[in-house]
């Protein structure tokens, strides 16, 4: 694979994604594997990627995501908030390897920490110039960030997704719990917890409750234990939304329920997608290293 | 086993407990095993019982707990709050066998049920005659239960026992916690929940941030975690202990924590042990059938 420029690599606790480039800065192919971080030694992953991508090197490449944390491949140190999303100068090569992970970002206070979202971030603010305001990436932890002249601000993380699958699949509520959805439930769920967040801790058990003694329709209930958890998300959050316009960056079904529930609270979001907003911030990544594509 | 003049039975989703009683009220013996009602289909009640206390039968037995649902041994039907504990002419016999069982407590709205917990609160009526107040009855499930007249006048359950062990060993908080404890954490927790409850969604992942930046001891975030979600059980609850004294029935342990934490907010609380006051429950209810021991 004479073609490939550099290798573009997403590199998760779950997944690894990876995109051949050619030199202008077009996708060759797109690959994946749940070879996830998760799941590897440190041994682990060089395999990983010759697995997924070996055909295509030595071609350089370029990751960022939990593959440089402390347990990951080789440790990208956190860049630290206020900061512009971390490039290609901060990037850690790996020893030996044409091999570089982009470092995510750090918060002192309130402690908090990001790993490949700042790279969608970058992503977002290559292909929208001059963006001022708030993105919120919603995801198993939903990140929101505040985002002024260019600088990550400040941001916050919601484990909003972790608590919606354990309580659906692992808690007491999963009997009572569909696979469905339920429009109605989900905006009554998020007007409940947003208007009365203080009673969120007695509103979950209702939900088995109401399937024992009325019948509480499945679907119904899943949709408004989502909605119970991202109406107290956004109780939580509403420093960061309030007369805010909002950049959503997740996956489709994800994002929508945000914006239907930030629609009910007048504001307006716009939605891009997560692997576009991976790859063009690794795009723009690359191109502060080798400049731009010709 | 001759003096056995009946077998009082706690029957749960993960315990079963057995006392051998005899004429005059008092325990011979004490067993108990892990054949929860969770481990059983509907043939394996009877084996299981057996396997506990063959030996002591046919003594008549009379239980309590989720072994009366209708995944259990026998459909014992909820009474419907506002009501008095169920007692004895509501108890559910096991076809065949000189064996019952006490039902539940409902109440329609806002949706809640209880299994088990309803005989705790006879027998705490039982050795508390004329109480009028709250029982708190801390545990997976924690039962917010509001007694006047000697009826169950309404209740509500907050998940918090669930939701700490998810959060603790399920979710990604569990890379940070310890196994031990630390006061001063926990008071900490349990003022942050209670002075902002609308922030807890953004609090819980603080935990992991403060582990990985700050070197948050371990011990110290389990503390918090714990108070942080009966805190936020505290601000859904308020309607219920405010300005009241608190009986709390509940493990040791737990039930110490929510008491530190009612301390804070100016609420009296009284103890008593979950055992004595099944027992209790149980030995009330048999009274009221056998009439008074001898």
């Amino acid at each position: 694979m004479a073609d490939v420029a550099w290798i573009a690599v997403d590199w998760g606790t779950s997944h690894l994604r990876a995109w051949l480039m050619d030199r202008s800065g077009a996708v060759i192919e797109r690959r994946q594997s749940d070879a996830g971080m998760g799941t590897l030694d440190r041994d682990g992953f060089e395999p990983a990627l010759r697995a997924l991508v070996g055909d295509a090197l030595p071609a350089p490449v370029l990751a960022c995501g939990m593959v440089g944390s402390r347990q990951g491949w080789a440790e990208a140190p956190y860049a630290t908030a206020p900061c512009p999303p971390p490039g290609a100068a901060q990037a850690v090569q790996v020893p030996g390897l044409d091999v570089r992970i982009l470092p995510g970002v750090k918060q002192p206070r309130p402690a908090d920490v990001m790993r490949g979202e700042e790279t969608q971030i970058a992503g977002y603010l290559a292909t929208h110039p001059g963006f001022d305001g708030v993105i919120c990436l919603p995801g198993t932890h939903t990140k929101w960030v505040h985002i002024s002249a260019g600088e990550i601000v400040s941001f916050r993380t919601a484990m909003t997704g972790e608590m919606f699958s354990l309580l659906s699949t692992q808690s007491v509520l999963r009997h009572s719990m569909g696979t469905g959805w339920d429009a109605a439930s989900f905006d009554a769920g998020v007007d409940q917890a947003i208007s009365k967040p203080e009673a969120l801790a007695a509103s979950l058990f209702s939900l088995r409750a109401e399937g024992l003694l009325a019948g509480l329709n499945p679907d119904a209930a899943r949709a408004r234990l989502s909605g119970l958890l991202i109406g107290a998300e956004l109780a939580a959050m509403r420093p960061y939304w309030l007369g805010q316009q909002v950049a959503l960056i997740g996956a489709e079904s994800l994002s929508r329920a945000y914006a239907d529930a930030l629609a009910v609270q007048s504001v307006p979001c716009h939605s891009a997608g997560v692997e576009d907003m991976t790859l063009a911030g690794l795009t723009a990544a690359w191109t502060q290293i080798y400049g731009e594509a010709a």
